[in-house]
C-alpha cells in the first residue's frame, strides 16, 4: 500500500511543505522510520528526534514545522490525523486462511483439535498448543512453550522459548489509544506494533496483552505475569519482574528488572519504574519510581463506622494544616 | 410460558388481593410492564412508579400493598418472590440450535471457521466475525463490525455498526443479583434484559458487560472501552465516554457523554454521574458527581517504611482532630 | 512416577539424612502425605507439622532438621527445591485424548458443539455444556450444572450440583507461585492439587480460579462469584460467601461464611477472615479480620484540584503529627 503525501495531506485535512509527489508506503517512530515511511511528533518534547528523523515525512503541527528537516504534513491536530492515517495502514489478514492445527504441518509440534493457525506462523520444538486457540498471521512461538485452550495470539505476536500462555489469555490485542476531534468523537488508533515476548516468560489465565502503536510491546525474559493482568501498548516490562493478579499498567510505562508487583496494582501511563522496585498489593503509582525499595499506598481497613468518621477528615488535611498553622516547611 | 396469579403465589409463598385467575406471561419493570405482564416494587421509592404502573400485577410487601392500583401479590421478601419468579420465565435456546458459520447464510459478511451461530441471529453488511465466537439465538449485529476470536454474544443482545469486539469480550452475560432468604441462602435472579450497543462503540479483550435484569444494559454511540472492564446489569453509559482498562461500574450506575473514566475505577451501583467528568485512574466512585470536572480519590505511594508510620494516622484522623478541638465548621 | 531419595538429591543439590534408596512417588502436604510421599516445610511455623509427619521424606534446611523424624533432605532453599521437584511430578494428559462432545457418551447431559472433553470425565443429568468450552482429564461436573461458552476447566476440578459457570471462566487454572533462585531468576512451582466446587455454586464471566499447590482451592456450597474475579491457589471461601465482580483473593487466604465482599476488592495471601463479614468495594484488606461487621477501606474522591492540596498532607501525617507534638497514646 502506498500514497502520495498529496493523497494523506487530504486525507488529513493537512498542508505540505516539501514534496507533494513523495510516496509513503508505511507509519513509523520518529527513530525507527525510513525515507519510506511517514511519522509525527505530537510535542516539542519530541523536537530532537524530529530533527534527526530519516523519515521519508512527518506530521506536525505549526509549531514543530520548523524543526522537521524532511517533508512535512502541517495538520492542527496531529494525533487525530495520525489516528485517520493508521487506519489506512492497518495490518490486515484473510481470516478465512487460518487452518486447523491438523491441516497444517508442524511435526515437532503438539497441537490439539480446534486450532485455527494462520499464515506464515512458526512454532517450535516440543511446543504444545490446546484446544481453541487462535494463532493469527506471522506468529513466532519458540521451543517448548505450553499454550493453554482458549488463548488468542494476535497477528505478529512473537513468543520465546519456555513460555507458558494460560487459558484465555489474549496476546496482541489492539492498544486503547483514541484521537479526539473537534466534535469530541473518538477515532481509533490502529495499532501496528507487536507484542514480543521473550524466553521462560508465564502469562496468567485471561491476561491481556495489547499490541504496540508502532513500536513494540515487550516482556523481556524471564517476566512471571498472573492472571487477568492487564498490559497496555508499549509498555516494557525488564527482565526477571513479577507481577501478580489483576494488576494493571497503562500504556508506555516502562518497568525495570527484578521488580515484585503486588495484585490489583494500577500503574499510570508514561512512568519510568527502575530495578528492583516492589510495590505492595493494590498502591496507585502515578510518578515514576527512581530509587530500588518497597513502596506502599493503600489505606488501612477499618470498620465502617470508623471510616465514616475519618473519611471526613481526610478530604480536608490541607484546610486542617492550614487551621493548625502548619507549613510544610516546618514539618520536614 | 403462562401462570394464573394464583399459580404464581403459590410459587412465591404469597397472597393475592385481587384476581387469582388473573395470567401473567412475562416479567417487566413497573413503568414498562403491560397487562399481560407483571412487576415487583421493593421500597418506597418506587410508590410513584407502583401507583402509575400497567402492569396486570405487582408484587408487593404489606408496606407497599397501599399504592398498589392493579392486582397484588403480596410477600415477606419481594426481591427472593422476583428471584423465584424470574427463573420461571427465564431466556431459554436450544444449544444445539447453533450452527456453524458455513452452514449458515450470511453472504455479506465474512464468518471465519468455528464461529456457531444460533436462531434469528442478523449480521450486517461487511461485517467480520473471527474465529471460535459463539454468537446465541436473537442477536443481531450491525453493518461494518470486526469481532475478534473467542468471543461470546450471548442471547439477545443488540450491537450497532462500525464496532469492534476484542478477542475473549463477553457481552450479556448474566447479571450478578442475588436474593437471600431467612436461611440466608441466595437465590439468583434470572436476567431477563439484554445488552444494547450503539454504533461506533469499540470493547477490549477480556472485557464482560452483563445483560439487564429487566430492561437493558446500554452502551451508547461512540463508547470506546477499554481492556478487563466489567460493566454490570443495567448500566448506561452515555455518547462519547471512554473507559480504561480494568475499571468497573458495579448495576444501574449511568454514566454521561464524553465522560473519560481512567483505569482500574470502581464505581459504585446505583450512582449518576454527569456528562464531561473525568475520573482519574483507581478512584473509588461512591457518591453521584453531579458537576463536571477533573476527580481523584487514591492514596499516594510512598515508601512502604513511610506508608506504616502514616498508616496508623490515617485511620485516626478523626481522634487526631478531636485531640487537637478543631471542629469541621471551625475549617471551612 | 518414581525417584529414589538419591535421585531427588542430586536433583535438588542436597544431602539425605535417612535410606537413599527410598523410592517416592509423589509430593503432598505435612499433614496429608503418605510414606511414598515427599513433602516439605519452609519455616519453623511448621515445625509441628514436620515433627508429625507422615511423609516418607521431607525437604528442610539446617535450621528445620532437628523437627524431622522421617527421612529428611537437606537443601539451603527449601522453596527453590519444592519448585524444581514440583516440575518432576507435575500433572500431564495427552491433549490428543480430548474428544469432541459428540464422540463421548453422555447421554443424560446436553453437550454442544466444540467442546472438547478430556478422559475419565464426570458429566452429571441435565447438566449443560455450551459451545467451545474445554474439559480437561479427570474433571468431574456434577448434576444440573449449565457451562456457558468459552469456559476452561482444567485437568482435575471438581464442580458439584446446580452450578453456573458464566462465559469465558478458567478454573483449575496453574497458581502463581514461583521460588527464586540464586541468581534471582524464578522457578515455577508446578501447581498438583485442584479446584474443588460444591453445589448450587455461580461463577462470573471470565472469572479465574487457580488449582491448589498441593491440596485444593476450596470454593463451598452456595458461594456466588461475579465476573472477573481472580481466586489463587489453595483459597477456601466458605458457604454462602458472596464476591462482587473485580475483586481479587491471594492465595491461602480463607473467607468465612456469609461474607459479603464487594467489587473490586483486594485481599492479600496467607489471611484468614471470619464469617459475617462484609467488605465494601474497592477496599484493600490486609490483616486478619476476626469480628463479623462492616469495613472498608478506601479514599473519598474529591475534585483533582482539591486533592492536589490533600494528596501533600496524607504523606506526612505522621510529621503533621510529631510537629504538634500529638502522641498516639493521648489520642486513644
Amino acid at each position: 500500500m502506498k500514497f502520495t503525501l498529496e493523497e494523506i495531506a487530504k486525507l488529513v485535512d493537512g498542508s505540505i511543505e516539501g514534496d507533494p509527489l513523495k510516496e509513503i508506503n508505511g507509519v513509523n517512530s520518529l527513530d525507527k522510520a525510513n525515507s519510506n515511511q511517514i511519522s509525527y511528533a505530537v510535542s516539542d518534547k519530541y523536537k530532537e528526534s524530529l530533527s534527526s528523523s530519516s523519515a521519508g515525512a512527518i506530521i506536525v503541527d505549526k509549531s514543530l514545522k520548523r524543526h522537521c528537516k524532511t517533508n512535512a504534513v502541517i495538520v492542527e491536530n496531529v494525533y487525530l490525523a495520525y489516528a485517520i492515517l493508521s487506519q489506512k495502514f492497518q495490518l490486515n489478514q484473510d481470516i478465512n486462511n487460518l487452518k486447523y492445527g491438523s491441516e497444517k504441518s508442524y511435526p515437532k509440534a503438539t497441537i490439539a483439535a480446534n486450532c485455527l493457525i494462520g499464515q506464515n506462523v512458526k512454532v517450535g520444538n516440543n511446543t504444545i498448543i490446546h484446544q481453541n486457540c487462535v494463532i493469527e498471521d506471522n506468529v513466532s512461538i519458540g521451543n517448548n512453550c505450553l499454550i493453554e485452550p482458549n488463548v488468542s495470539i494476535q497477528i505478529g505476536s512473537r513468543i520465546g522459548n519456555n513460555c507458558v500462555i494460560s487459558p484465555g489469555a489474549v496476546i496482541g490485542s489492539e492498544g486503547f489509544g483514541n484521537a479526539i476531534d473537534a466534535n469530541k468523537k473518538w477515532h481509533a488508533i490502529a495499532h501496528l506494533g507487536n507484542v514480543s515476548i521473550g524466553d521462560d516468560v508465564s502469562i496468567g489465565a485471561n491476561t491481556t496483552i495489547d499490541r504496540g502503536s508502532i513500536t513494540d510491546t515487550e516482556i523481556h525474559n524471564g517476566v512471571k505475569i498472573d492472571n487477568l493482568v492487564h498490559i497496555a501498548h508499549n509498555v516494557i516490562i525488564g527482565e526477571d519482574t513479577a507481577i501478580a493478579a489483576k494488576t494493571g499498567i497503562a500504556g508506555s510505562t516502562i518497568i525495570g528488572k527484578r521488580c515484585m508487583i503486588g495484585g490489583a496494582v494500577g500503574i499510570v501511563g508514561h512512568l519510568t519504574i527502575t530495578d528492583d522496585v516492589i510495590i505492595n498489593a493494590t498502591s496507585t503509582v502515578n510518578r515514576n519510581i527512581k530509587k530500588s525499595g518497597v513502596y506502599t499506598g493503600f489505606i488501612p481497613i477499618m470498620l465502617h463506622s470508623d471510616w465514616k468518621k475519618v473519611g471526613i477528615w481526610l478530604t480536608k488535611l490541607d484546610k486542617i494544616a492550614s487551621f493548625m498553622k502548619i507549613k510544610l516547611k516546618n514539618i520536614r
